[in-house]
């Protein structure tokens, strides 16, 4: 940083009611949103942010347009693989997002993800709704530590987009 | 009705909580499983049943796999058109379907429907989950009149089961 600045790193919100079976996710990058949007769909820049700091990820499959798949595998240093897997139903290029996600270590628990970019200047705020088929399933996702990963998702993503 | 038979007609049920952002739909069928799986599944089946009685449903695409599109269009005798879409997340005959929803009337707000397939016996109870991306869509939802259209879908499905 330099001397006499003061540290604009932004930080993830997360709103995550008692009760509701949504998170919503918030967070400011200082880039353009084309590119934001192209690092949700693009397979090579989803490999840079996607995912714990600690895991690598694989992009099997990112075809975002409606009816694409898309199925990532994250990796450890131990071996053990942890595959996620969706269907889009909307692409809309550079705004928006509408995906299914399943996690295929629990088949059977599918939530429905939206991505929406809005421009402030040459920013962009994303808005990351996840929407569960139950408050179980919701409770259950916030319990397993989804927000640490997605902590690191949202950090190595604006560490990508200052790079880009 | 044969003489002394008591009505055994079914009723749709429905779970719709102040605050939620879902809407459970239950209904026994007096068919097994696999026909009424098949009548989520072929147009030619979807046609006779989907939507308030006094609409024609034409299926234009129902894709019954993971990825596959659907879309539906909906006339009325005045010429108005209603259409909706979207994608399947998952399909696994004869028990459960996951698909996103939208209606083309209300672009951008998609919800997420489960229907769960129970066999009893010779019969099967349908579990229908509505997940919408806020509570806003879904009293919009049933503001709308969603759950009369949803009633004459399931009485008309009910008969549409008994005749095959």
């Amino acid at each position: 940083m330099e001397k006499g600045a003061t540290s604009t790193m932004a930080k993830t919100e997360y709103v995550i009611e008692p009760g509701q079976q949504m998170i919503t996710v918030t967070r400011v990058f200082d880039a353009p949103r084309e590119l934001v949007f192209k690092a949700f769909t693009h397979p090579k820049m989803v490999e840079q942010w996607f995912g714990p700091r600690e895991y690598t990820t694989t992009v099997d499959k990112l075809d975002a347009r409606p009816g694409g798949l898309w199925r990532f595998v994250q990796r450890d240093g131990k071996g053990n693989e942890f595959a996620f897997h969706g269907v889009h139903h909307d692409v809309v290029a550079p705004e928006y997002v509408v995906a299914t996600f399943e996690f295929e270590g629990m088949p059977g628990h599918v939530l429905m993800q939206t991505v929406n970019l809005e421009p402030l200047g040459n920013k962009t705020r994303l808005v990351e709704h996840m929407v569960f088929q139950s408050v179980m399933d919701r409770d259950g996702m916030v319990a397993s530590g989804m927000q640490r990963g997605s902590d690191d998702s949202m950090d190595r993503l604006a560490e990508v987009l200052a790079k880009a």
